[in-house]
């Protein structure tokens, strides 16, 4: 076991483009067999959620949208597919600004994200893709299934992070965060420890979901076609009772930007 | 050279309690050399900001502040050391939200933070450390220094990331960020480019510099001790002109959060 202090990103290659059906955990696995021989206690397998979407059919054929007046509206004025301004009102459970054709919106999950989450399709131009219905459900499934495939069973069950790339204010550039997880902890909760010298360690609570879905995006980016990769040697700092992804959404009452 | 499927992230042992006028280049090379026998071409070292912070003395003795009448309001309102908000307020061009005792302020910098980047020391309780004064000018000298110490020079020295931990609107926790960059492209811009199919990819920029940030994070976390990582391996995806952290900051006119 490591101390965690070295960790490996792994990027696993040769997955093929996922269609609704698609037997996910078996294809995912067979390209970890692949790139890496296997799964190892203690791993994290970050999945991008687009592969999720797709084999669980979360895919909208825009011919078949009707637009609404207002996403005909913003559609004309922004120059924007009318259909896709659509799909991306329907997943919204609120707007939260809407500004020359960039819709940040909250989802029905309760993530707030550029278009709702909706992703133009690498697959079709009439097709864009959604966020999973229930990302952490798809996780804990994942991580039964790969768990299962590689022998590791139970709490020895390889973590899941299903991710997105999200927006921030004030910064440029998008990151990739945690939309679902299973079988770890999202968020360490370092108040009330001591560092190593001593000190009481000043009110911090990390979302280290979030860190790892981000280090695993600099093996799976968008050029390089990996949509999975493994984060091996990551080891918890504290111990924390496994999460899910919404517990890193932000409770209504303490958000000061709603 | 790796052709970015597979990173190492090496937390740095061995650093010590860093002080004013300490040479902090060497100190980390130390480290870096027992750790890691040094670095190698394309290494990333990830620094978080308080050590540079403090071997520059950007560090503010509490008992040698006057609180302003707010600081003073602020402080007895909500149990908060009047001397601190009065630090905060001090490093703070824009209050973005005052609530509860809580301070989101944007710094001289143009960052959006939590008590405008101002910490607890971990040194002393009497001691809170500021962002260094230009994250990017120290990034750029220690890459210099690290650079020269392992002969690695010109275009071959290290890029250098220095990070905090930063909240985010809607979502729990803090994650790691760039605050200084040197020596590599914090932004990656796939606008145009096609993915491995052939599709176009729709507008994304990936804030890859605080992916690294984010991913140090999970070996330096704070019980370990461990104030700086390498991350080796990472190769951008893309050609792009070495950038500074300020590249990371939105511009006020596309902000729609200010």
């Amino acid at each position: 076991m490591s101390d965690g202090g070295e960790i490996r990103i792994i990027g696993v290659e040769g997955i093929p483009e996922v269609r609704l059906g698609d037997d996910l955990a078996s294809l995912i696995a067979a390209g970890i067999a692949a790139s890496a021989g296997g799964l190892k206690r203690g791993d994290v397998v970050v999945v991008t959620h687009k592969i999720v979407s797709k084999a669980e059919g979360q895919v909208v054929d825009l011919r078949e949208v009707e637009p609404s007046a207002l996403a005909e509206q913003v559609g004309a004025r922004w120059q924007k597919d009318a259909r896709k301004v659509e799909v991306v009102l329907r997943e919204a459970r609120r707007i939260v600004r809407m500004h020359q054709g960039l819709i940040i919106a909250e989802t029905a999950h309760g993530f707030v994200c550029a278009n709702a989450g909706v992703d133009a399709s690498n697959a079709s131009p009439d097709a864009v893709v959604l966020l999973p219905r229930d990302p952490d459900a798809s996780a804990s499934r994942l991580r039964e299934a790969l768990g299962h495939r590689f022998g590791l069973t139970g709490d020895d069950a390889p973590a899941v992070v299903i991710s997105d790339s999200f927006g921030r204010p004030w910064r440029r550039g998008i990151v990739n965060v945690a939309v679902g997880v299973s079988g770890m902890a999202p968020l360490v909760d370092y108040r009330g420890q001591t560092d190593p010298a001593g000190y009481e360690l000043s009110a911090s609570v990390l979302a280290v979901a979030d860190e790892l879905a981000a280090a695993a995006e600099l093996v799976m980016h968008k050029l390089a076609g990996r949509p999975v990769a493994i984060v091996r040697g990551y080891a918890s700092p504290l111990p924390g009772l496994p999460g899910t992804g919404r517990d890193l959404i932000m409770e209504p009452e303490r958000d000061l930007f709603r």
